[in-house]
């Protein structure tokens, strides 16, 4: 079945706040079979809410509405959606208790924002929020859901996992849908598209075929669509299998995980341990690392040896490299990678070196121009990079191209 | 003026991708005194994309439209739009030698999907694309106006900053919107409100206040808008000097500036140093300075200190301090920012050690408890925090804390 999505708040529509929640109740409903046929962010304005519900509800039996349930003046969906729907708002003598308790645990008192937090439209489905003060309403009306949920991403992530996911499954009995994303590295687009054009010409014309390039991969994206998930999941798998012979040493992973976690389950795999030495990607290997419950199992640290005293200092690279070859070359970032681990006692180590930008770059090194090494106890690797001219991107990209040396010598 | 932004592209409804360049041009047109009153993200069905166009004609004279331009099947944009307003496809010339030199250069014969790309609509104005072989258009028609762009980030930041707003700028005179952002630091949101409800109250009615909360921090955000930019900005910045009295300590910028920027700019202007010892966070902080062009000037490296073997090794650590207090420790946490301050030569040294989640606390230490230090010549200042049950939440919070604890060394 079919849903769409409305997000409220002027934040989003002068460009301060990026709207992550929709990306990922949309990943999360279409693993339950629901697709998403529209996202729409409107301004915190009665009229502006009322037409964009009207008009969704006109298209689908299911809306999901985040934002402006906060405390303060510029919140108004509550009181939107409650007269849309001709209620009154009452107060929930429980959530006043909990929001008193909650405050008084901070030592906060309770003020008129608090009270009016507690007010709820009489004639709604209230779900549970064990995740904050805002209440999570369900609206009902000649067949059609509207869902209202608060717009903090935490909350909302996790009354949806709690309350929304479930309420729906109980309702509904939706066709599954079937994705199968497969991870591509070191091929660009369009080569990849010419390299799969007669394998993609002969998908079945129920798999739909996506290309989802950025910055360092490629993902690509089968989907497909029915009642039975098992019949889906085999017809997907053949097409997989083909591409596989197709490009085997391109596919860095059958499932949509991050480059780290299919080298992290490799290191696991090997009861190896890891840690990094970072110049250009000044820390991004250690946070993707770190960014994931666990990683202290595999992970044991890292040096962002940013000045060349820090790479002499700490990783011990020597002086003479760096005068003779400079910071970006082969000599230091392999001086880089074998430093970190013997200085973090780790079985392999990771580094790079280069020149970010968007300035520093000379005729001999452009911007652009990033060494990456992986140093273990069978020796050290290394390879130059020649990638963008944007920092955000090379930091990025290098750091994944780093991984999958990485990821390389670990299946070797 | 008033515009709207449509996101082509199922990869933003399966949720695969977050739409960030709705935020980034939302922000630049709002500058340019452009508000943008909806995004709609659609799918790349041609269907979808001439009702979305449609609906935004009808509300607004201005369109912009991102996504499915690119080399693959699955890029219907340019084909639909050139349909809708009744055009016919034809080679640019130009358009096909710079694909063709393009891929030259990388060793990549032409093939049918590069020769597809340099195909434009024969009557719409065409914008130059300097960092892509997409073309952007200009379609105009009964006065109303829809500009196609690629859905690369960079491509579009680019095309819509030397090209797309400069001819805005050339066909339309519109009114100023002015906006302020406030940064405040330490005060939760409905705390805030309620401070702040008498000087909300005496707002000019011209004047819109909005409350956007995010880890650690909460923006202001003061708007208003009109012909003359400067007595917009006297009214605002009336309000903000209001505001500056109620809660002086709190703010910590008068700019929609990251706390890392404001950091480095009080670095800079003392001509001082700066590493980071970081345990919870991760990286977190090294990757915040080194996002920033030019942080090679005053951030000179960091350890990620995961393991107690690198904090005892790297940063000298007491072992009997581990074993006595634990990582999670204020012992603990200033040696390793004087480790740091050391081992780096470095000026000030930030450090964190906690329990970042999901798993690992105790009840001594629940999820959450974090030490966060600064070191310098000065000595070693210290802060147990207690924050979230959520990793993500914990990284970003206590990385924004502990760079205000620096800040607030720096103004000393």
């Amino acid at each position: 079945m079919q849903a769409e999505i409305i997000t409220i708040g002027d934040e989003i529509l002068i460009g301060q706040i990026v709207d992550s929640n929709s990306a990922w109740m949309a990943k999360e409903l279409n693993k339950n079979g629901i697709s998403i046929a529209k996202i729409a962010s409107i301004s915190d304005q009665q009229s502006e809410i009322v037409a964009a519900l009207q008009d969704s509800l006109e298209r689908v039996p299911l809306v999901f509405i985040t934002g402006g349930l906060g405390p303060t003046n510029d919140d108004i969906t509550k009181k939107t959606l409650s007269d849309y729907y001709g209620m009154s708002l009452i107060q929930d003598d429980a959530l006043y208790e909990k929001i008193k308790l909650r405050l008084e645990k901070y030592g906060i008192p309770m003020n008129r924002f608090n009270r009016e937090q507690a007010l709820i439209p009489d004639k709604a489905r209230i779900l549970l929020n064990n995740f904050g003060t805002a209440p999570c309403m369900w609206f009902e009306k000649d067949g059609k859901v509207a869902i209202s949920m608060p717009g903090v991403p935490f909350e909302m992530k996790g009354i949806m996992i709690n309350e929304v996911i479930p309420a729906i499954k109980a309702k509904y009995n939706s066709l599954s849908i079937f994705h199968k994303t497969i991870m591509v590295q070191g091929i660009g687009e369009s080569v990849l598209a010419e390299m799969l054009s007669e394998w993609e010409a002969n998908l079945p014309q129920s798999i739909k075929l996506a290309y989802l390039p950025s910055p360092g991969l490629v993902r690509l994206r089968l989907s497909t669509r029915g009642e039975n998930k098992q019949i889906l999941e085999l017809e997907i798998e053949k097409q997989v299998a083909a591409l596989q012979e197709i490009i085997p040493n391109n596919i860095f992973s059958l499932e949509d995980l991050p480059m780290e976690l299919v080298v992290a389950d490799l290191l696991m795999k090997k009861n190896c341990s890891v840690g990094a030495a970072e110049s250009c990607t000044g820390g991004y290997i250690a946070h993707l690392f770190t960014s994931h419950a666990g990683s202290s199992d595999y992970f044991m640290g890292g040096v962002v040896s940013y000045s060349n005293e820090a790479k002499q200092n700490i990783l011990h690279v020597k002086e003479s490299d760096l005068l003779k070859h400079g910071a970006v070359s082969k000599a230091v970032v392999e001086q880089m990678a074998e430093g970190a681990r013997q200085i973090l006692n780790v079985d392999y180590a990771i580094a790079t070196s280069g020149i970010a930008g968007p300035d520093g770059g000379s005729d001999e090194k452009p911007v652009g121009t990033i060494w990456i090494a992986v140093a273990s106890e069978k020796g050290i690797v290394s390879e130059k990079l020649q990638l963008y001219k944007i920092r955000e991107r090379n930091i990025r990209a290098a750091s994944l191209k780093a991984l999958n040396l990485l990821r390389i010598q670990l299946l070797k």
